[in-house]
């Protein structure tokens, strides 16, 4: 089985409550050091066989569509982690 | 300025409804041959100067306690990501 990892954050432009949080977390917690965090979204998709350039395209075009808002996201990577440790 | 990248998945043996929705999403528009879908988060904590061994413990530490629930997800990687383009 092989496995695409895609990566979605959101723009640079765009406000990220979330990563506001954990970056205002983080010193009060003693993590010093830290300037600014962004929270994205991370994908694993599994696919039956192997990811062949057809199937990358395919979860490129997922990741544009479903699994991305492109107004307010980037896909970061498509990429083929089957060889990754699960 | 550096960058470190967290990853962060829900444990194989967890629920993950979120990335069910996404699993059943796909093939309806028209995406085949994707067999599950697991959905998790991508951290990116930039920090002052370079990325050192000290930094990314500092992160890995950060990734235990604060960006992931070690009861239900596992941190996945953390890894220096000043040499990609944001």
């Amino acid at each position: 089985m092989g496995r695409v990892v895609v990566d979605v954050m959101p723009k640079p432009e765009i406000l990220d409550p979330q990563g506001k949080a954990v970056a205002g977390a983080l010193p009060r917690l003693g993590f010093d050091g830290f300037v600014s965090v962004r929270q994205g979204k991370r994908f694993e998709l599994e696919v039956e066989g192997d990811v062949t350039p057809e199937v990358l395209e395919n979860a490129r075009k997922a990741a544009e569509t479903l699994l991305s808002n492109p107004i307010i996201e980037d896909v970061v990577s498509v990429k083929d982690a089957s060889g990754e440790v699960a």
